[in-house]
C-alpha cells in the first residue's frame, strides 16, 4: 500500500503515455512492471544490446532504467498535464549485474512543490534469487506539458 | 597538454580496445573523439535513437556518454592490463541538450591506488555554438583484465 | 534484528572509542543513541551552536552527523585493527529541520572489499512527531588504525 | 574576471551580511577570503576544534566550508531580498587535508531561474604548496529573504 494520495486519477494512464512516447526505453527492451502512487517499477530482459563485454547488464542500461523508474514514480503523484524532468542523480553500485532480468523500483520519499526527492533501487533476477545492483538518489522538477 | 604521465605506453590502443567490445557504445553511436593521459572525449551524433520525445538528447544517452568518457579518461593512466569500473557517479544537468552532436569530455581530478576520482563535462554543438549539458563526479576502480 | 554478523566482537566499543577521539562530535554536541550490526544512530540535541540563522538545525550540522552515523555503521561491521574514511557521499535535504533533537541513521547497504557502501536518513524529532530531514548515499574504505 | 554580471549591485555586502549571521561560521573559524559575481572563496586556518584525530581537517569541516562556498556563490548573482538554500549535493574526497589553511572556492556553473547548479573545490596550503582536498557538485535555490 502506498502512503500517497495520487493528483491525477489517470495517473496510471498518464505514466504509460509517457512511457511509450520514449523510443530510448523501446530500443533498450525497457518494460513497466508496476505503477502504483508514488512507485514505478520497470523491468528489463536480459539481452546483447544490453550486455557489457563481460556478458552483465551495462552500468549505462541500469542508470537509464532507475533514472526512469524514478522519473515515473515522481510523474505518478503529479496533476493531469505535467511532465517530468531529472535535474541530478547520484547512483551507486554495489554489485556486478546478472541474471535473466533487471528491475528498477523508483520510490518518491519527498514530493515537493519546487522539488521531488527519490530514491530507486536495481537488483537483478537469477534462478529465482534476487541481488541488489544499484541505488540511486534523484531530484526531479514538474513542467507543463507541452 | 595533460599534466599526467600515462602508466602503459600504449594507452591509446588500450582505450581503443576496450571502446570497441562495448556493444552499446556501438548501438547508441557514440564514438572517440579524443584520448590524452588523464583525458577522453566521445561524440555522439543527433539520432532519433537517442533522442527523447522532444527532440532533445535523452538524458540516459547523456548519462552514459559521459559514464564511459569517465571511465576511459581513468583507463588511460592505468597500467596495461587494467579495466576500469565506475564505483558511482553523480550527475547535474544544466540544461536541455539540442544540437548536432553531444561531447562529452571525462578528466581525471585525481589518479588513486584504491580509488579514481574524474570529473566529466557534456556539451551540445549546435550551429558552431556549444551549450553545457551536464556535469559529473565520478568514482572509478582498477581491476585485472580477464 | 540485523542482517549482518559482525566480524569484530567488540564491535559496540570499538564505534565508541573512535567515536570518543572525535573532537567535533563533542564541539556539535552529537552523541550516540543505537549501535547494532551495521547500523549506528546518532543524536543531536538542538542547541544555538548548530542552529542556522532561522532556528533550525544547520544543514552543516546536518551532513556532519550523517556523514558520521553512515562511516560508524561501516566501522561495526570491519574487523578489529581498522578505521574508516568516507570517500564519497551525497545528500538531499527534504525538508526545514527544527525540533528538540536531530537524528541520522546510517545502514550498510553493501559491505565490500574494498568499498562499503551505506545509505544515512536524518529526521527531527518535534514534540513527539518524526519529519524526515534528508537522505544521504555514502562510500566508505577500510584502512589499517595507526 | 568572472563571467557573469550580478543581479545586485551590493553583492559583496548581501553575501557578507548572510554571511555574519552564520553562527556555526564563527564556531569552525570559517572566514571570507574573495568574494566575486558567481565566485565565493573561504578559508579555514587550521585549529583543534576543526581537526580529527590524525591532526587533518575534519571532513565534517571541509563539508561545510564548501557548502557555504558554493551556496554563497550562488547568493552573489541572486537579486536582492534573497537567500539560498542547498537542496542536495556531493562530495568526493581526494585527500588526507593538513595545512596552515583550508580554502573552498565556490562557482556557479549554471545560474537558473528554479536551480542554480556549482561547483566547489577545497584545498590545503602547507608550506606554500597546494594540494586538492575535495570537489563538490551542488543544487541551490532561492528564496524569499524573511
Amino acid at each position: 500500500m502506498s502512503e500517497f494520495e495520487p493528483n491525477n486519477p489517470d495517473f496510471v494512464a498518464a505514466v504509460k503515455r509517457s512511457f511509450d512516447r520514449q523510443g530510448l526505453m523501446r530500443t533498450l527492451g525497457i518494460e513497466i512492471a508496476r505503477i502504483e502512487p508514488g512507485m514505478v517499477e520497470l523491468r528489463v530482459p536480459f539481452s546483447e544490446r544490453v550486455a557489457q563485454q563481460h556478458g552483465y547488464f551495462h552500468g549505462a542500461l541500469i542508470g537509464a532504467a532507475m533514472d526512469s523508474a524514478g522519473g515515473y514514480a515522481g510523474l505518478s503523484l503529479m496533476p493531469p498535464g505535467s511532465e517530468v524532468l531529472s535535474t541530478e542523480y547520484k547512483i551507486n553500485f554495489v554489485a556486478a549485474s546478472a541474471g535473466e532480468a533487471l528491475f528498477a523500483c523508483g520510490r518518491v520519499i519527498k514530493p515537493g512543490r519546487s522539488i521531488t526527492v527519490t530514491e530507486v533501487r536495481a537488483w537483478c533476477l537469477r534462478d529465482g534469487t534476487r541481488t541488489l545492483s544499484a541505488v540511486m538518489l534523484q531530484s526531479l522538477i514538474r513542467i507543463d506539458a507541452r
